[in-house]
This record gives structure tokens, sequence and C-alpha cells, in this order.
């Protein structure tokens, strides 16, 4: 973050022809970019969209309306173009990459082991970390796992605190007796890996999954290279989250791209201090929610960046 | 409205890959969208902003935080190019039109005169009616002229009912003695015109400005040539309500763009039973939540109309 450009980026916003204020959050939020970015007067023209994927163990006890071979299908589909973070990443001029981690080998059931060992969470880490493109000036991290829901639910309430209850909700859409059984499972895997979650990196490796802990790698790596990073829905803000618990203003070159329909995640956005751009019921992960902010933010930018001042413009300025 | 079309949108998007409903009202908007553009799966290529500038001669009255030259010199700054709504267009690949309505001769002081005659505002109407182009595929009318506040909350009083408290608001930003003298300003406009004004094109006659004629004449021209259109903030959304008032249904091809920090707009937008898609605080006018909000509906589209269906994707439906 650079006080310098965010000095003269708020100098400039305070001279455009407009009245004060009058531009609302697009107002803040071109002045938080431009602190990321340097300069007081930046572009956006290289956004980077990520998605990883990972399998979860913990699917064997029913805790998702899908079954888990929808991960790899969705993978293709991504790769061939056809779902919706395709379209979004491609109206909003996104670059998008995807990651499918080690689909055939999927987690360890929480209930049972840590999700992942010591040497897997670090691998996830690191190809999280690698997937940024350094060149980018934005990064949306999105995600795909069939029962990643269960396993974000599990990470936000071992860093957060609560019951299990007040975590999990119906993911992609399971009905009452698979939302007992889902919220039941969340809370064996608190209560089994009790001690170890404590930290919350220890956190995301037994409770997990590789595309979390890639999403935290990809956004922790975003702020080595001073990219301003949007976040999706529940899994990611749950990734985020285990950031945000390990260091505090961990997440200050982050905002949050939307509010999840799913239930727990105003909680999560609540507990990290963002207040999501916007809210229109979307459920869907795969960084959905987050690239459609991508076009309030470059509202906001072409709006701070490219208009006349009161000067330049030869307007009164009241 | 096309109910066909509206049919074969719907099961087309109950076929996308995705879970049921998970794009939340991205999935209403397009179903919407192509309900008005006659096809399942439609395109938008082709976003019209139009912005209309009037002056007001209730400025006399000292409602404004701002001088009335003010509409003139921001006119030259649309025509140049350098105001928020030429970035958001240019950022959401609008063509803009400015259209600058007798600025040299504002309307008569709503609390001395009614505001326009009856030629003058049927004149208005014919400048918005005209001004759309029937080749657009959506539309945002936007607006600028120093009092207009005023004007609006004055027409929404009419055609809503309540105390003009109710719907005078700040604008551009008065202070505490500036909001009590508008606040008079639009109750005395109200007992002036209070018999004609039960009648809303009436209510937009007295107490309406050209712009917001013209507004209303572009909405209601859209509707002739099926283009769907966003509404912008207090000002545009108290033009349409006259529309709404007038007719039944008038504004069926409307969506709310966005919710504006002018206080009464929620009210009106309540009354007109839409649910803004952006809520950013903005209170600018010009169109620019509106264009915002062509982002939103950019998404959906390309979401609806590009995404594969699960069959097409060999993906598992759940």
């Amino acid at each position: 973050k650079n006080t310098e450009a965010q000095a003269g980026a708020e100098a400039r916003n305070g001279q455009l022809t407009k009245p004060p204020g009058a531009l609302g959050r697009l107002e803040d939020l071109a002045i938080w970019y431009a602190s990321w970015r340097g300069t007081d007067r930046p572009e956006m023209k290289a956004p980077q969209v990520i998605i990883f994927a990972g399998n979860h163990g913990v699917c064997a006890q029913g805790v998702s309306a899908f079954p888990p071979e929808v991960t790899v299908q969705m993978v293709a589909n991504f790769e061939h173009g056809g779902a919706a973070i395709n379209q979004l990443s491609k109206a909003f001029g996104a670059k998008m990459d995807v990651h499918a981690l080690d689909l055939d080998t999927p987690t360890a059931d929480f209930t049972q082991a840590p999700a992942m060992t010591e040497e897997e969470v670090v691998a996830a880490l690191q190809t999280g970390w690698n997937a940024v493109d350094p060149n980018a000036d934005v990064l949306v991290t999105g995600e795909m796992g069939i029962g990643n829901t269960t396993s974000a639910a599990a990470v936000a309430a071992a860093v957060f605190g609560g019951e299990a209850g007040d975590w999990t909700g119906r993911g992609t859409g399971v009905d009452d007796a698979g939302l007992s059984r889902k919220t039941d499972v969340v809370a064996r895997g608190l209560a089994l890996h009790a001690d170890a979650i404590k930290d919350p990196l220890q956190a995301l490796r037994c409770l997990g999954g590789r595309e979390l802990a890639a999403m935290a790698g990809a956004i922790a790596a975003a702020r080595s290279c001073s990219i301003p990073v949007i976040l999706d829905g529940f899994i990611c803000s749950a990734a985020a989250a285990s950031l945000h618990a390990a260091q505090d203003g961990a997440l200050d070159h982050v905002v949050a791209g939307h509010l999840s329909a799913e239930g727990a995640h105003a909680n999560i956005l609540s507990n990290l201090g963002k207040d999501p751009l916007l809210s229109l019921g979307l459920r869907l992960g795969e960084g959905s929610g987050a690239a459609l902010a991508l076009g309030v933010l470059k509202g906001a930018i072409a709006c701070h960046s490219g208009m006349a001042t009161f000067a330049e413009a030869g307007v009164a300025d009241g």
C-alpha cells in the first residue's frame, strides 16, 4: 500500500466534476485501488481469474446434493468455456486460469483424520501462490469442489468460533436432512481437531481442502505483488479468513465482491470487516460473484482516472 | 413482452451447468431481458445512454448547493467526454447522446405558476420519445439540471402522496437551512397546484422539468420498441413514476439500476415495486447508477446465453 498514491488519489477525487461524495463507494474503491497500484490515476487492464478445484473426502458423509464426479466434469466445462465464470471472465476482459488439484486423490474425510498432511497443504498453498500472474492488476480467486461448503463452514467455525450450526448452510441445495447431516459432520470435525485448529493455518489443513489452501496462497501472493483481490463467496471468504486470523491486516488488499445467498457468508464478511459490493443472491462459487464485481471496480476506476476536474472542464464547483 | 421467449428462456435457464437458482437475480434478469427482446437466448450489443438537461425556475428559491449555470457547463463536460457518465458509458460499451432542452429558458418557478405550459411539456416528451434509437437493445436515461431534485421530490409527492418532507432530501448537498427551504418550496408547489396534479401527467407538467418529461417520453418510447430500460436514481425514478401512475404496468420493461443515497429514492422504488440491482451510495444522476448496472445486466445475459447445458457439457445434474 502506497500512502503517497493514496493521498494523490484522494486529492484528485476532490477535484473531479461531481458533488463531493456523489459517486459513493466508487470513490473509496478507486482510492483503495490507487493505493495498492501505487499511482493516483490507475488503470485496470489485466484482470486475472483463477479457479482452483479440489475433491473432498468428507463427501462420503453425504453432505452434498451433487456427486463428487461433478468436480472433474465442471473442470472440463471450465476448460471448454461452458461455465458461468467463463462468460463473466470474457464479459469483463479477464484472463481465466484453471488449476485442478489432485482430483483423483480427495482430501481425507475430516471426521476421521486431518483433511491434508503438512506436505499436501503446503503443496496446495504453493500451487495457489505460483498461479498468480505478477503482471495482473486485479485478482479473482474462485473454486469448484463438491463438498467444499462443508469444509468452508468448518474452517470458518474454527477461525471465528461459535457452533457448527452457525456456519453450515445448504450449499448447492441439500434438503433438511442433508443440512442436519452436514451440521453434524462439521461439529464432529471441529471436535476431532479441536487442539490443532486453534492455529488458523492448521484449521485450513485439518478441515479445509486443496482449493481453499490454493486460494489462500494466491491471495497472499497477490499481496506480495500489490495486486488487489476481489473475494468471491462463502468458500473463498472462509479461505481468506484463515489468512486474516493468522495475521492482522492480511486482507487489506482485498474487497468483498458480493454477499452470497449461503447464509453464513454475511457472518464471515462481518467478521472480516468487509462490506460486499454486490448482493444479488448468487451462490454458485467459481469466482462468479467476484467476477461480476469486476464491473463495479472497472466503473470506479474509469470514473476516477477518466473524469475531468472542475478546472479542466470549466465547471463551477459550488 | 413475449411470453414464448420468456418460457424458452426459463427452460434454458433450468438446463444450464449450475445448481438451480445459483445465479440468483442474474437468472431473473436474463429471463426478463429475454422476454422483452423476444428471444430465449438474447444478446446485448447496443446499449444507449441518453442524458437530458434542463433548467429550473425554482432555483430562484435557493434550493441547490450549485448555481444554475452549472447545468450548461456540465452539458459541455458531457460533450467533451469529461463527466462520470462518459467514462461509464465507455466502460460498458454504450452509445451516449446528450440533449439540452432550452437551457436558456428555465421552467417557471413552480411556487408561482405551472413549471411548463402544455406545449412545453409535450415538446419535452417528444424530444425524449424521438431520442431513443429503435436499434438500441437497452436504454439508460439520465439527467442534469440544477434544482431538479426539488422538482423530482414534488412530482413524487404528487404521484404517491404524503408530506413534502417525506420526499425532499439534500440533493447535491444542501445544508440544514437549505433542506428546510427546499421542503417548504415543495410544500408550496404541491399546495398551489393541488387540483391539477391529481393527474400524474399534470404533476409532471406543473412540478417537473423538461428533462424529467423527456425521460418519461424516452421510457415510453422504449416500451413501444421492446427496449428494456434501466432506471437511474431519484430524478429518473420520479419521472418514471408519473408513467406508472398514469398507466398500470407502464414500467414492466424497466428495472431499477441502483438505490441512490438520496433518502426518498428507496420510497419511490418501493412504491414502484422495483428492487434495485446495486446499492453503492451513488447520488450523482447523469444516468451513472444505471450505467454501472449495465455491467450486471451484461453479466446476466452473458451467463444465460453463453453457458453450456448439462447435456452439452456432460455434467451430472445432481
